[in-house]
């Protein structure tokens, strides 16, 4: 296309589309106008490698074919129908979907994103044990709306608190612990103890409900250590409390399994999900929920819903993605490339360069945390990381950028080669910044 | 399709599907295979006349060639991109969706529906006044996240009231009033009396914005007098408080104007949208922006945002939907059908039966309130409503049940020989219904 495209592009873009998370005046977005498989190219066609899989959810890749033809397929068939009616394509979605739950799963409740599948999951777990509260962790992101935004735990939560009923715990996170541990074990175990404090003098039986990603994601990929998501699970079992896993950003396929909790050894009675089930081809999220909370609305009404519920669109793509990842072994091929490219190749990025300060992850999951100083770990600065972002952008890499963070999150059907070439570049870009501090 | 290939859909439906605002063991779901224009039909290929437009959003009716070529050609190109980048499909539908905007409107967030529509818009009101209440209405829907579900009115509202700032009124509505008025120009009166003295109370200065349906839809399209929403625009002048118009349900054509704001003398800061937007093709909603909110985040950050917001298969259905709205001349057709078909007929049907109460609304957006008893006004029961929907069925038309009312709802492009038909199967319900008491 013609820069005079692009020309037009932004300028829309800058006159009428009012941007997430952002100050209007203070951007300057890309014009992207296709992709495939883990690229995407600009509107003048250049090509960039996406090590960002956007906001996470492109995990099958872009514009996979087998996907796109069955969007278009179900768009000659059907686009929408009322959430009342029954329809094939969504109980083949919910079958699919309930293939990959933990063992006990009977129902999917389909809603359009990760934040209001949060929203659902919550009201379930207070009807349920008509409590109230809900833990969650201060390193977590939830989504915007009314109660996800609050059960967040970050910065976003903020100018946002306007619904009750939520706190905040530390999870385990070695590196800055807030436990002063200095081992794995001693960081989970003191994790542990400190949620059981909080529930004790919250009142157990005041909490509805536990909130957890599986994995932090946009707070950092915090991979827990082995014993902490079991441990939570005990003590919900303790105390009667629901607990949720949210698998919007770190499910289907991400971490290199089916969903991240399938690393641990941990039974949810709900779980969120968006993004990777369908790669966001169609706005579509939801919960998973285990036999008996679904029974607890058999003959009660459940007081939530939504104009587009099990949208057919949606519920196509989910299907055809689900169908494509099994048959071409996508998130086998996630798994591989954490063990054989990504996690050997990060270690030597920091081996080799001292503005690294810690490197997580797991399959296609993967935070760089990035320090000015590795003894007092104090973060590198937004300038810093502004220059590494610009650096890798110049190299036709596209990185995910969160605080003193590169997060390393390519499509999971992303080749060894590529991988490697991100990796390369982003090694490449890190160690000329380092030298010239 | 076989009888088989129905219980097929029917039974993965009631086991794995969890359904919107139900009693999960307590439903008998029609399974949907597809539809067109004015009509959908079954697995077995029995074909109902839609007087629903399913949630009253399928204003373009179902399955129109050019939004299903249009979702399927931008699947091909881009299904998804992050919202911080800059896409040429985005830029079109906002300037599309603005130049149906009141004057002084300059930006347009997306979201993925109605609900999220409204949490934008109150946290956009909050922060641009600095206070934090939210005025909204009794008999209203908003949707069902942690904000919106409580600025809800209805019973909805009850079990999910875990957001704070939010405070109700009464609206007018003469066939109920509340104010002991007679006349329309007293029920207006006392009504804005009645805001006005809530917001004297309550503290103006406190209240950040009041948010109301322009035409109350799921509560009874509770058509406001002329001076109902002027006068709430000049108290929330006075007072220095943020005017949000829902126009989720009563938008985009199914008044017979692009937007129902269109029939009053009113410019409210912030106008919601979603359904008839694109006729829920493809899940997307928004908020429409005025300039001075706009401006408000030029400099600093908007503390909201989505992975799906401005999602570009969304996107091409707007667009699509908005340029075949206009070449076919889609809410012209509306007012007329409303006009010349609706509006008489069931000023006949409210004539002739002693079940009809009161009959109400524009384009085609009706509803029709049944009472046992024309002086008491008592709402028929929920057996006689469901007496009156299997009927309806029966003959092959699906109406839009709430309450005590049937909703009179179908697609903007409804001819008039089936608006007529419609009338007709609900005239002999009815009727016949009438005559069994
Ligand atoms: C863990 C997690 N939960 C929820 C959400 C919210 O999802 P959405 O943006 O689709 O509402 C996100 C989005 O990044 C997420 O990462
Ligand atoms: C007036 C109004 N606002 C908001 C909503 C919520 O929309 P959604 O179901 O897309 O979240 C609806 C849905 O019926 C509505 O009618």
């Amino acid at each position: 296309m013609s820069s005079h495209e692009d020309d037009t592009t932004l300028q829309l873009d800058r006159a009428h589309v009012f941007h997430s998370w952002s100050a209007q005046a203070h951007l300057s977005p890309m014009a992207i106008a296709g992709g495939s498989g883990s690229h995407v190219w600009d509107e003048s066609g250049r090509r960039y490698l996406d090590l960002s899989s956007q906001l996470v959810n492109t995990n099958i890749g872009h514009q996979h074919p087998k996907v796109v033809a069955a969007i278009q397929e179900q768009a000659a068939v059907l686009t929408t129908i009322a959430p009342a009616t029954a329809n094939r394509t969504r109980g083949e979605a919910a079958e699919r979907i309930l293939a990959h739950a933990p063992d006990g799963f009977s129902k999917i409740f389909f809603t359009n994103a990760g934040a209001d599948a949060n929203e659902n999951a919550i009201r379930m777990a207070r009807l349920h044990t008509g409590r109230d509260k809900v833990v969650s962790a201060y390193r977590s992101y939830h989504g915007n709306t009314g109660a996800a935004v609050v059960a967040t735990g970050d910065w976003r939560r903020l100018p946002n608190e306007y619904a009750r009923g939520h706190l905040h715990v530390f999870g385990p996170y070695l590196y800055r612990t807030e436990f002063w541990a200095s081992t794995p074990e001693e960081e989970c175990e003191r994790a542990l103890h400190h949620l059981e404090r909080i529930l004790q003098v919250e009142g157990p039986d005041t909490v509805a409900a536990i909130l957890l990603e599986t994995i932090p994601g946009t707070a950092g990929v915090l991979v827990p250590p082995p014993g902490y998501l079991p441990g939570v699970r005990a003590l919900a079992d303790r105390y009667g409390i629901v607990l949720i896993l949210d698998e919007v950003m770190a499910g289907f396929g991400r971490t290199g399994a089916w969903l991240a909790l399938d690393h641990y050894d941990v039974r949810p009675d709900l779980v969120t999900f968006a993004k990777g089930v369908n790669s966001g081809y169609v706005p579509a999220g939801g919960v998973m929920i285990s036999e008996p909370i679904a029974k607890s609305f058999d003959d009660r009404v459940f007081p939530g819903g939504l104009t587009y519920s099990g949208h057919p669109l949606a519920m196509a793509a989910i299907v055809a993605t689900l169908d494509a990842m099994t048959e071409e072994k996508v998130v086998e091929n996630a798994a591989a490339i954490g063990t054989d490219v990504l996690g050997p190749g990060l270690a030597a990025i920091a081996e080799r360069n001292a503005l690294v300060g810690e490197v997580r992850g797991l399959g296609v999951f993967w935070a760089v945390e990035l320090v000015a100083d590795q003894e007092s770990r104090t973060p590198v600065s937004p300038a810093i990381m502004g220059r590494i972002k610009a650096g890798m952008l110049a190299r036709d890499v596209l990185p995910f950028v969160a605080d003193n963070r590169v997060h390393v999150v390519p499509p999971c059907i992303v080749t060894p080669d590529e991988a490697a070439l991100g990796l390369e570049v982003l090694g490449t870009v890190l160690d000329e910044v380092a030298a010239a501090l």
